[in-house]
C-alpha cells in the first residue's frame, strides 16, 4: 500500500482555475502534487471525468462568501488512483483502483458527527470541500484522502456514474431522510434537472410514487419516461397546490423534495403536503433566495416536518451506487470536452440542461 | 353504561361566553344540554376546574380567523361525568368518573391520521375543538365525547392536574418528537411559563439536560429549582447564541422547544442548535409574529430538523398523566374564582403569570 | 346509519361448522343473527367469498388448545353489509358496502395496545377472533363490528382480494417490521405458498430484493415470475446456509421472513442472516414444532433481531389493499364451491396448494 | 504525533498469561512491544487498572472454542499512552493521554458494519479482541490501536471508571436497543452483578423504571439503593412471572435485559414481558446453557422482539462515560493487587462478587 515510485506523474497538468470571483474559470497548467509530497493517508488521483453542478456557479460568484482564489474548481468526479502517500495504513483503495470523488474530500471519522453518520457535519470535512476549500476535480490530477474516496463497482461506465457522486448521492439521501415509505407519494420540485431526474428513479426503485414538478414538454417526457406517475407544470398550473393535492388523491403527498433554491416551492410544499408530511431541503441556494418563509401556525396544525439534508455519507454513497449497478438508476448525461467548462456552466445557469453535463478531463 | 335518568341536571348554568370579538368573556347563565339530548357516544360533564391558556386570548381576539360567536370558551378542564347518551357502546368512562377535557373534544379514531396516531390532524377533531368550535370548559356543564375524554388517575388533585390536559400534554409531546435522547441537551424557550415550567420537569424525568431560556430572577429561581442545569436570560444576554452554545459545552443543544409565538427565538434556535439537531415549534402564534424565517443554507449545512407539534394524542396524554402520578411533574398553579376569568387572561397577556391559573368553575 | 328493516334476512343459512375436534367441518343450516338482534356497533355481513388458511386446520385439530365446539370456522372473507345495529354511531361502513373480514373481528381501539397500533394485542380482540372465538366467514351470514371491518376499494375482484385479508395482511406486516430497506435482501421461507407468493410481490413493490426458499420446479417458476431474484430449493440444497449467503453476495440477507411452522428454517435463518439482520416469525405453528431453538452466542455476536409478528392493524390493511389496487400484488387463487371446504383444507395440509383456495360462500 | 523516543520502556514486564486451557492464569514476565516495533496506527499503553469479567473465565475454559495459548488475558482497562507508532496520522490520542481499552481492540471503521455503527460486527474487530485474539489488559504494557482507544474524561477515578469499558458499555448499549422509553418498566436479570448494578443506574438516568431480579438481601439492598423501584428474588419467588407482572402494574415490563447466561431467565422474560415488549440478550453464555428456547406461538401472539446485543460502539462508549462524568453512574468496585487475579476470577465464578473487582496492574 505504498506509493508506486515508478509511476510517471507530470510536473504540471491542466486545471480549470478560478482566479477572480465572477470571472470565467481559466484552463491552465498548474503544478501537480508529486507522490513524494503526499502525506500518509493522502493519494493522487488522475481524473477521468468531472460533473458540472450548480454549486460550481455559486463558488464562482462567491455566493456563500467562502470562495478563495485561486481555486481549482469541481467537486464530482471519477478517476484512478496513481499514487498513495508513504506509510498509509489500512487504505481501502490501492494504486490502479477506479474511484469517485465527492463534495467532501475528507472527514475525520472520529468526531461525534462522524460517529453518528453525519459526516457532512464533521468539522474537518467542512474545511476540505473539493473545489471550494481544497483543489477539486476540474483538474487532470488532484490530491485526495484514501479513506474518503469511493470505490466504483465494476461494470459501470465512468462518465455515466460521475453525476452520482454528488447529484445522485444528495437526492438519494434526501429520499432516505424524507421518511417516505413504500407506497407513499413524494413530490419532486425540479424533477427534470440533474438531481431531480435521478431522484425520480431512486424514488421509483424505493417503491415510492412520484409526482414530478417542473416545466416544459421535454422535461415532462423525461419525467414520465423515468417513472413519475403524475406531472404538474409549475408555469402552466393555475393553482399548483390544488393540482398537486388532487393528483395525489386529495390529501397531498407524504413528502416533498425541493431541489431548487427559491422560497416559492418551499412555501408551496408546506401548503400541499399531507398532514404529518416531510419537506426536505437540499441543494445550497444563492443569497438572494435564501430564506425559508413559512407560517408557523400551518407547520404546527399540520404536524409537518422540515429536514435540511446536505450530501450523504459513505454508506449512503455505497447504497446509491448499488442502485445504479443494478440498473435501477441511469444518469442522463452529455460528455463534453474539458475546454467547454464555462459554456457548460452557462447552460446550467440558463436552465437549459436536461440531466447532467460531464467533462472529459484526462486527455 | 346508560344515562342515569335520576341525575338532576339544572336547566341553565353559568358559563363564560364570548359574545363579541375582542370584548371580555361574559359570565352568564346558558342552557345546559340535558341527558335526553345526548346522542350515543356523547356525555355531559360537570366541570370542576378549567385552566387559562394563551389560546383563549387568541380565540377572543379572533387571531386565527376561526372564532364564532357566541362561544363558551376554555379547552382544558377536569370534571365528573354526570350523564351518558343512551345507546352508547363500549364507553371507557361511566357516570361518576373523574375525567379530563383537552383542546380537541373528539376525533374519529378511524381515519388515516387517527390510525397513525396523529389525532390532532383528524378532520373531525378539527371541527370539534373545545372553546373554539364546540362549547368549552369555562362552563359548569359541558357536552363531551366518551371516547375522547381522559380518565384521571386516583390520587391526583383536580386543580393541580388541570394544566396537564393542554399545557402539559403539548409540551410532553414536543419533547417526544424532539428526538432528544437521555443525556442530550434541550433548550426551552419560555421555560418559566405555563408550558415551559412543565417542560423542564418532563425533560428532567426523561433523562434530558435542560437549558432554560426566559427572563427575570423569579423565573430563573423557578427553572433552577425544577431542575434546569443552565439558565440564559434572553433580555440580559448580549449574545444569546454564544451563551447557549457555551452553556452546553460549545456544540449547542440537541433540541430546542420554542413555546413562544415570535420569530426571534426560532431564528436563534437555528443558530445555536447542534448539527443534526431538532427545533420543535408548538403553541399557535398570533398573526403578527407568525412567520418562520430561516436561512435555507444553514438548515442544510447543519442537517437540522424542524418539527411542528400540535397537542398530543390519547396515548401521549396517558403517559403524561403517569409522570404526574409518579410525582415527577408538579404544576405550579393558582386557583381563582370563576368570575376572575377576564383578569386571569389579562395577567397572562401581560406576561405576569408564573406557571398556570386554574379557575374553580363548579360552585 | 340505521339498520334497513326492509332487508330480507333468512332465518337460517349454510355454514361450515366444527362439531367435534379433528373431524371434518360439517356444512349445515345454522341460525342467522337477525338485524333486530344486532347491538349498536354490530352489523350483519353476507359473505361472498372466504379464504382457506392453514390456521383453519389448527383450529380443527385444537392445536392451540383454544378450540370451542360447535364453531363456525373461517377468518378471511369478503362480503356485503346487509344490516347495521340500531343506534350505531359513526360507522365507517353503510348497508350495501363491500367489506373485508379479518382474523380479528373487533378491537377496542381504546386500550394501550390499540393506541400504540398493536391491535392484535388488544385484550378484546383476542376474545373475538373469527372462526376461533366468534363465528367466522365459512358462513353465508356472519355478525361483524362496523369499526373493524375493512372497506374494499372499487375495481378489485372479490374473490381475488379475499386472501389479502389474512395472508396478505400478515406477510405485508412482516415485511414492514423486518426493518429491511429498499435495496436490501430479504429471504422468504415458504415463498411459493399462500403467504409467501404474496410476500414476494409486496417485497418487490417495496424495493426489496427477494431470495425465495421453497421446493419444486412449479414453485420455482412461480417465485421467479413474481420477481424473486434468487431461488434456493431447500430439499435439493446440500448446504442451504452457504447457498443463501452466496446468492446474496456473501454476507447473507438483511431480513428473513419465516412463514413456516417448523424450527428448522428459523435456525437456518439465524445462521445465514447478515449481521444486524432481522428474523420475522409469523404464522402460528402447531404444537409439535413450536419451539424456537437458537444459540444465544450467535444471536449476540451477530447483533441479530427476532420479531414476532401477528397479523397487521387497520392501517396496515389499508396500505396492503392499496398495493393491490395499484396492480402491484396479484393473488394466485382458485375458486371452489363452498362444499369443497374439507377437500380444500386437506390439500393445504398436504402441501399441494400453490397460492390460495377461495370458497364461493353465498349462493 | 510521533513516538516519543525518549520514553523508557522496559524489555519485559508482568502479565497474566493463560498457558494451558482450564489452568490458572500465570503471572510472569513477558516481552514488551517496543515503540520501534509499533506500526503506524498502533500505540503502546501502560495499563493502570484492569477489570475482571466473567468472559475471562470463558476464555480460560475455552468455552467458545476460540482460545489460543499462550494468551495474555483481560479486555477492560484504563492506562496511559506511552508511545505511538511512527507515521501515525490523525490520531485522536497523544502520548501521555489517559485512555480506556475495550473488548475490541480495533475496528476497520470502513466496512458496511462499521459505517452502520455495528463496529462489533466488523470482520477486523472480530480478529482483534483483547485477551482472546490479541494480548489483553492483564499486562503492564499492551499494544493498542489509536483510533479505537477511548479517551477518559478528566475528573474520573481510573479504577472506578475501568468497569465502564466493558460491563458499563455493554449494559448501556443493551438499554439503548431495548426500545424502552422514559416512563417504561425494564426488568434487569442479574441486577446485583457487575453489569446489572450499572444497568440500574443507567436505566434510572434514562428515565426508566427498574424491576431488579436477583437473589439475596445484600443484592436487594444494593439494587434498591441504586434506584430500582421493585425487587423480585428469583430464589424466593414462587411464581416469578406473576410477581414481575404484578410489580409492574399487571401488564409486565416493556423490556427485559438478561445479563445471565442461562436459558431460564430468557424463557421467563418471554412470559412476563408486556405485549410488544423487547428482550435483550447480552453477555456471552458458556456452551452448556447456550440455547434460547422459546415458544414461537407466544412470540407471535404477543408481538415480542428479541435483540442480541454485543458490546457498544465508540459513540455508545462516549455517551456512557458522559453519564459517569455527570455522576449518574457509580461503579461499585473493589481494587485488588494484580497477583490476586485467579482468586478474583474464582470469586466471580462462585457468584460471590457484588459489583466488580478491578486489578491494580502497573506497579
Amino acid at each position: 500500500m505504498t506509493s508506486t515510485s515508478t509511476i510517471t506523474v507530470p510536473a504540471t497538468a491542466r486545471a480549470a482555475v478560478l482566479t477572480t470571483v465572477k470571472e470565467d474559470y481559466e484552463i491552465k497548467e498548474v503544478d501537480v502534487v508529486q507522490p513524494s509530497q503526499l502525506a500518509a493517508g493522502e493519494c493522487l488521483v488522475k481524473v477521468d471525468y468531472a460533473g458540472c453542478c450548480h454549486s460550481d456557479i455559486h463558488v464562482k460568484n462567491n455566493d456563500w462568501g467562502r470562495t478563495r482564489t485561486p481555486m481549482v474548481a469541481g467537486h464530482e468526479g471519477v478517476g484512478h488512483v496513481v499514487a498513495i502517500g508513504e506509510n498509509t495504513v489500512g487504505s481501502p483503495v490501492k494504486v490502479g483502483d477506479r474511484v469517485g470523488m465527492k463534495w467532501f474530500a475528507n472527514a475525520c471519522l472520529k468526531c461525534e458527527m462522524c460517529r453518528l453518520g453525519f459526516e457532512s457535519c464533521c468539522t474537518l470535512a467542512r474545511t476540505q470541500a473539493h473545489g471550494l476549500s481544497v483543489p477539486g476535480t476540474f483538474s487532470e490530477y488532484t490530491r485526495c484522502w484514501v479513506d474518503y474516496l469511493t470505490p466504483i463497482p465494476d461494470g459501470l461506465d465512468s462518465a455515466a456514474v460521475t453525476p452520482l457522486l454528488c447529484a445522485g448521492l444528495t437526492v438519494y439521501k434526501a429520499l432516505k431522510v424524507s421518511n417516505a415509505k413504500p407506497g407513499h407519494w413524494v413530490a419532486l420540485s425540479g424533477a427534470g434537472g440533474g438531481l431531480g431526474h435521478l431522484g425520480i428513479q431512486f424514488a421509483v426503485a424505493m417503491g415510492l410514487r412520484v409526482i414530478a414538478i417542473d416545466t416544459g414538454a421535454d422535461k415532462k417526457d423525461l419525467c414520465t419516461k423515468l417513472g413519475a406517475e403524475k406531472w404538474v407544470d409549475f408555469v402552466e398550473s393555475k393553482d399548483l397546490i390544488k393540482d398537486v393535492q388532487e393528483a395525489t388523491g386529495g390529501l397531498g403527498p407524504h413528502a416533498a423534495i425541493v431541489a431548487v433554491g427559491h422560497a416559492t416551492p418551499f412555501n408551496q410544499a408546506i401548503m400541499y403536503l399531507r398532514s404529518a408530511g416531510t419537506l426536505v431541503a437540499l441543494g445550497m441556494p444563492g443569497p438572494a433566495n435564501g430564506m425559508l418563509n413559512i407560517p408557523i401556525a400551518l407547520l404546527i396544525s399540520k404536524c409537518l416536518n422540515i429536514v435540511g439534508s446536505a450530501t450523504g455519507n459513505r454508506q449512503d454513497m455505497a447504497e446509491a451506487l448499488d442502485f445504479m449497478a443494478r440498473g435501477k438508476v441511469v444518469c442522463h448525461h452529455e460528455v463534453r470536452d474539458f475546454e467547454e467548462v464555462n459554456n457548460a456552466l452557462k447552460e446550467i445557469s440558463d436552465g437549459k440542461v436536461k440531466g447532467r453535463i460531464v467533462l472529459k478531463v484526462a486527455s
